[in-house]
């Protein structure tokens, strides 16, 4: 237990090996006397390499609760570009008002729904997730609104006594306030990654990497992965 | 298309193959022109039994699309004698006001989760779960609370044009009020499977079975399907 934290105050934090989930995990270390990491692979191109930074980063952090779990049922299901190899993934910057074909329908749902039965069995009363509302791809299940319906129905379906609660902490704050906020909690942004498409080095092309770029850019930090462009 | 029913309206039943979601897809198949019926499994005991007794029921309505989803995690989460082999399995009548061992935290919304994201890609507005709040065991997420804190969190996820809302037609039902619906819809009772404990024949003793045999004596129907002892 570190100081100030009360002990047995266990929180999960949903790492899916990006800068945003990432950087709310230690928020999250900051808050809390533990965190459980959580890891969801759902049939996306880039899932090996995502799994491996989810790895790296428990690592960091000498994370010893963890659970990987796999979705293989939504790449069966498509309708996303990224789980579907016949779609192409988009390059460039998002287009504002238009959900992306990146969008993996309900998908956020899903994770908080394994992380919700994870909590409840291991007596976890806070869930992280780094989701960002705006300045983002306009997923609908990003939002505050979509985070406060899902408390709602925490509350409505486990059991009387449980009481958890999903936290998005960086739904408000733009790219480049993740950044700052990751090199002010010492985050290890160096082993996160991002890119939809490659998983030797990142594209520096698709549209994750267009705004993980340009967020970099703007909190004037040198963005510590290698690019094969940018 | 049966008569009176509008082209193009399709609905998703989740089927787990038990008395409950059979009836439930027989309801959904009165009421719409297609149905697609979705079936989950879990690590629960006698999955193998209700995998088949799913495939049963969708070849008796000649169903086209399907689509069976398979939850491995909850199995390694635990938390449930349903699927920990190292819990027994309750026998008898559940206790009123206690949410019993076989509840699987928070497991309707990730049926429900599936049947959403299916939904949005092949474009059905109606989900069909057979979840009963009353004369039941209890658990949280049957309760129609529940279901109204869903269908928001549903209107939050998704696409803006997205319109898909969850029904639950037996929840307010008695189970002896669901035989007698089941019979006059003419549904495949006889395909159905509900012991928690043996894929055999049913054993007749543990809490679904009990619930099941006291549903068709009250009903005054004969239950179909072979018992060990009853």
């Amino acid at each position: 237990m570190s100081g100030g934290k009360p002990a047995g105050d266990l929180a999960i934090a949903l790492v899916s090996g990006g800068l945003d989930s990432c950087v709310a995990a230690a928020v999250a270390l900051e808050r809390h006397a533990e965190v459980a990491f959580l890891h969801v692979s759902y049939g996306q191109r880039t899932e090996a390499r995502e799994r491996q930074a989810f790895r790296d980063i428990a690592n960091y952090y000498n994370i010893e609760r963890r659970l990987e779990a796999s979705l293989a049922y939504l790449a069966a299901i498509g309708g996303s570009s990224l789980t579907d190899p016949s779609q192409p993934v988009p390059t460039g910057e998002p287009q504002p008002g238009r959900i992306p074909p990146t969008y993996v329908p309900f998908r956020n749902t899903h994770l908080l729904s394994i992380a919700v039965s994870w909590a409840e069995v291991i007596g976890a009363s806070s869930i992280y997730i780094g989701a960002v509302e705006g300045d983002s791809s306009g997923y609908p299940d990003c939002r505050e609104v979509y985070f406060r319906a899902f408390n709602q129905l925490i509350e409505a379906g486990t059991k009387p006594e449980t009481k958890i609660t999903v936290v998005a902490p960086l739904v408000r704050m733009s790219k480049a306030e993740i950044v700052r906020e990751g090199m002010r909690l010492g985050a290890p942004l160096h082993l996160t990654w991002s890119c939809y498409q490659r998983t030797d080095v990142a594209c520096g092309r698709c549209e994750s990497c267009v705004l993980r770029l340009r967020a970099f850019r703007e909190a004037g930090v040198k963005d510590p992965i290698p690019y094969a462009e940018q």
